[in-house]
């Protein structure tokens, strides 16, 4: 099995024109860019040799003939607003490389490679839709309940580009083995720690708490400071508590931020009567933010009623953590290696269609670096050269796959 | 003389009826609503005896005839959004009362009281328009220069009132011996020490200062917090030390606020590359405000670069503390003694016109309490009795400088 870097390049290069902005592509979930986009790439599986079709929730999938086992390789092919060229894309595109390479070398083998776009993986309708649908846990209801900003239900959107009311395609357990993902990291660490290959652990859990304090607005000239309830200044101390507290609490890998700040009335000579920071944290580790999140409420419990400030801590958003298969994770590595090419072992701070996956079947992600870290913005970029080195481990690691079965 | 209480009080509940809202008023500067309690200010001061008129600028003015001195009582009429009744009409009207008192006992004096209402003192269109116009402190070009937030000028304002052209009454040094302006304190002291006159020790100073901390937007799952230029975390950490630099400057009556805070981009998975803080301090005394800018600079130079991130401080207000004439004050106290009101010396933390005059002419002004220290609210009030003992006072004050003379 030989990978043609000049063709998937190519395919790549000409992925992108849908929806391109610049040097990036704003392909929105099931709009017209996004439709062409999942057509071109519907004919692409056609002429490798796949069995290849656009199911019901818009999932482009393209299965290997002849064969009663399948490692699934995929990705997402939808985009954020003004968002990078590779992100989804290009683990889609790494999928159709490897089925068709080894369709082309005519390998002697009873496990082919099955490739999927899931649909809608960003969100604009529903997040992770596609990759929900194929695991079974998505209803009609929830596509029904399920709207865009603009109040446009998924129903309606899937009506038009005429893909309701297809079968849906669904997971086989028998059949499909194992999962893979390759992807860009969408963050600077690859490329700071010198490293051509993430090898993922696991998704992180991701927690959203909003903190509101709530004081009296209060003429700030005229009003001592001994007697102002000063929303502001409590939520200050509160958020500068907090960080000393999660950096005592924290894990390696764990992250956090304060994203969103907003003071009411917000006039500069009138003492804040509300102030509202998002938190948000992530980690890999359940355990690890159930002791962060405690923090939260520890600081609230400290905080509340000092100065006549009411502190309340809300929880918004709780995501658990996936972890991927460590079997298929070593293969990864041991591929990797293979190639001459620096590992890391690495959480995935963002969320990605494997983390629906892996709680069915085996499945692995493979992270290759951003330059500079960027991503979902048209600036995310990556190196060709580590784009080529990605396919070939995620090729190596299907090869293994094979020969040992 | 003999202060009628009943018709302050009915003069000041009909002036309320002028763009009433609720328990406040809405009188923004040249509305409808404010020629119109200017109109039947002019006739009450002309049915009280006085020469009056409504000059170039709007201010109303109601000169004392057959006298060559006179002291000059007043404030304005003009009121923010959904403000206070009483605010800066009280002030106005106690001139209106001691004016029409001393001129129905037929006090034998050479000692006239002048009563004024300045225009537009909360900057609808130019803050302390009317009192720097007095004072000749604003020019044409001035006029021409000052706008509302919808763009309409000032001048056009004038024009359609029918009071642009008129001449511009001005301060007479050889005339006016004292400016008094008689106010609520707007704030929580007087009620929270248990006192019933505020004897003004001067105007603070105010200013305002941008602090602005620039990092790197970055996506908050997928970067390392030491990887990170995170402004928003910078701002707070730099808010915090700045809170306990002012604790350590701070005068007596030293005011501030944070009272308004935005991060860019502002979405809580996104790092924050910009972060922005409105610092707004207050104190009778220029050197104190000099400690505390120097504080904010010295803040903002520690902060500068640490994680990566840019902290700058820029000045946006700066007004110099205006101190009140001494002696009058201590006429002020002598008059509340008399009367048994127990008297609180103290700052105004908000602007007056008092500010304008006392740079010309010695000036006073007292403070009576504000109930819960509401002002600029519709919710603002004072009791009656309050509101009748400080109308007693301010004339005592008048009284005595008569009589002195």
């Amino acid at each position: 099995m030989q990978i043609n870097y000049p063709r998937l390049l190519a395919d790549l290069r000409q992925f992108a024109t849908f929806g391109q902005v610049g040097s990036g592509v704003c392909r929105l979930s099931l709009t017209p860019e996004d439709q062409e986009a999942r057509h071109w790439l519907l004919q692409k599986m056609t002429e490798t040799g796949l069995d290849a079709q656009i199911d019901g929730i818009g999932n482009v999938y393209g299965r290997a003939k002849g064969v009663n086992k399948a490692v699934l390789i995929g990705s997402h092919t939808d985009s954020v607003p003004n968002g990078g060229w590779l992100d989804g894309a290009m683990g889609v595109l790494y999928g159709l490389e490897i089925a068709r390479a080894r369709l082309e070398a005519d390998v002697q083998t009873d496990l082919g490679v099955d490739v999927i776009s899931f649909a809608d993986e960003e969100g604009t309708y529903r997040a992770l839709a596609g990759s929900l649908s194929f695991c079974g846990q998505l209803s009609e209801a929830d596509i029904e309940a399920a709207t865009n900003q603009h109040g446009k239900s998924l129903h309606e959107a899937l009506t038009e580009a005429g893909y309701a009311g297809r079968p849906r395609v669904t997971l086989d357990r028998h059949r499909h083995i194992a999962y893979l993902e390759g992807h860009i990291e969408q963050g600077p660490r690859l490329e700071s720690e010198g490293k051509k290959i993430g090898v993922v652990t696991g998704i992180v859990g991701i927690r959203r708490v909003q903190v509101t304090c709530t004081g009296q607005a209060d003429h700030a000239g005229t009003t001592p400071m001994h007697l102002r309830k000063d929303a502001g200044g409590a939520l200050i101390k509160y958020c500068h508590d907090l960080m000393q507290r999660f950096a005592q609490v924290r894990g390696p890998d764990s992250v956090w931020n304060f994203g969103h700040v907003a003071f009411e009335p917000g006039a500069g000579n009138v003492v804040p009567s509300t102030a509202r920071v998002l938190v948000e944290f992530r980690d890999a580790a359940e355990t690890i933010l159930d002791c962060m999140q405690a923090e939260i409420q520890a600081a609230a419990a400290a905080a509340n009623g000092q100065g006549g400030v009411g502190v309340q801590a809300t929880e918004l958003i709780r995501i658990s953590p996936a972890e991927m298969d460590p079997n298929l994770a070593m293969r990864i590595e041991t591929a990797a290696r293979g190639r001459g090419a620096p590992c890391l072992w690495m959480p995935s701070g963002a969320g990605h269609d494997a983390m629906v996956l892996t709680r069915h079947i085996p499945t692995a992600m493979l992270f290759i670096p951003s330059i500079g870290g960027r991503s979902h913005d048209t600036a995310e970029d990556t190196d060709a050269a580590d784009i080529c080195l990605g396919v070939e481990v995620l090729a190596d690691t299907v090869r293994a796959l094979a020969e040992r079965k």
